[in-house]
């Protein structure tokens, strides 16, 4: 299926478009990719002529536009029910929708306080108590899901759920989160390996663009 | 069907909750509902005792736990395809699913600034710039949908869309924001005047919980 384009900000700071992005490349589904930096002078402008809603990602497929980075998932999971992006079992689907949902509205703190930021290493931040709950829940959640699949990733083979967590895996490499014990360090670890991610990281250390916000 | 059980927020302030309530009751789903006030001394405690996320609403299917108003309502869509809660045309759903997941991750600006209160009326507050794009934001899907469909509702009958807008709705009221014109008009006093949002309104009339926050 060719067609498909899909638009997305700086692979170094987008932590919406590193989602949709890698759950195509991991299943081999084949898109052109458009960039627009963010934060620049005619960014918004830019995007608000590509889709109504003016972010970041974007799918376009023949005359439609689909934006926000887990309705473009939806769709991909119906265009390509091959692929098996949401778990094949009814009550583990609820389940994968809860969890991504959650990451999709959520986690407010780790987001304002650990910007996504690839090419960074090392970063020290204070941890705050909420950003701490954050840091706790998001370990809860791996650990649930590891403990009950045979993985290697949350629900088994990589499909939406482990999308959604990939900004926080990037981040927790970032600002130097030790997580608490061996699995949830593999599962770190195997996401960090995936031949896409480690292409992603490439293409960020070429860009040239410095959102200051996200450096800190 | 039975065996449905929604926990849910305060009626008068929990944006959340009315979502999956409303569309259940729009669709004559059985279910029982369990009432948790937030911001109690022991309202999360009593939460993560009910779900991991500690977060309204919550639905209980047989041994299933699902959370967040999204997923909830897209369990809903699975469980029940007569109710057609997502549109049949693939495109259609797509864009549907692009403005949910818009309305589930955006409009901080509108929700920090207007915060649902369903008991109050006519409250004045400043429409900052940021208030005031995602006032237009909000109108613009609002009309862009009422011109494509033959209505009533945002994509023809009550669906998960006009589920996910219709706290918004409560919250023009509140806030005495006047809709640009007669179609939005008609949509806002079409969804103020369904029988469940007006037995919603009653039941927040009836609690005796106040939340500072949500008062202003």
């Amino acid at each position: 299926m060719a067609n498909l384009t899909l638009v997305i900000g700086n692979k170094n700071y987008s932590s919406w478009s590193l989602r949709p992005w890698l759950l195509m490349r991991m299943h081999d589904i084949a898109f052109d990719e458009v960039q627009v930096p963010l934060y620049q002078a005619h960014s918004k402008q830019d995007l608000l002529a590509r889709s109504p809603a003016g972010l970041v990602p974007i799918l376009y497929h023949q005359d439609l536009v689909v934006w926000d980075s887990l309705a473009i998932m939806e769709y991909l999971a119906e265009l390509f029910p091959a692929i098996h992006a949401w778990p094949q079992d009814q009550k583990a689907r609820a389940r994968a929708r809860s969890l991504s949902a959650e990451m999709h509205s959520g986690f407010s703190t780790l987001r304002q306080q650990m910007p996504m930021n690839c090419r960074r290493q090392h970063v020290h931040i204070d941890i705050t108590s909420h950003l701490e709950q954050d840091i706790t829940r998001i370990q809860d959640i791996w650990e649930n899901c590891l403990h009950d699949q045979p993985g290697p990733f949350l629900f088994g083979e990589f499909g939406i759920v482990d999308a959604m967590f990939a900004p926080v895996v990037t981040r927790f490499k970032t600002y130097g989160v030790t997580l608490r014990n061996a699995r949830l360090r593999r599962y770190q670890e195997q996401v960090l390996s995936l031949h896409p991610l480690r292409q992603w990281y490439e293409d960020a250390k070429q860009e040239s663009e410095v959102i200051t916000e996200s450096e800190r």
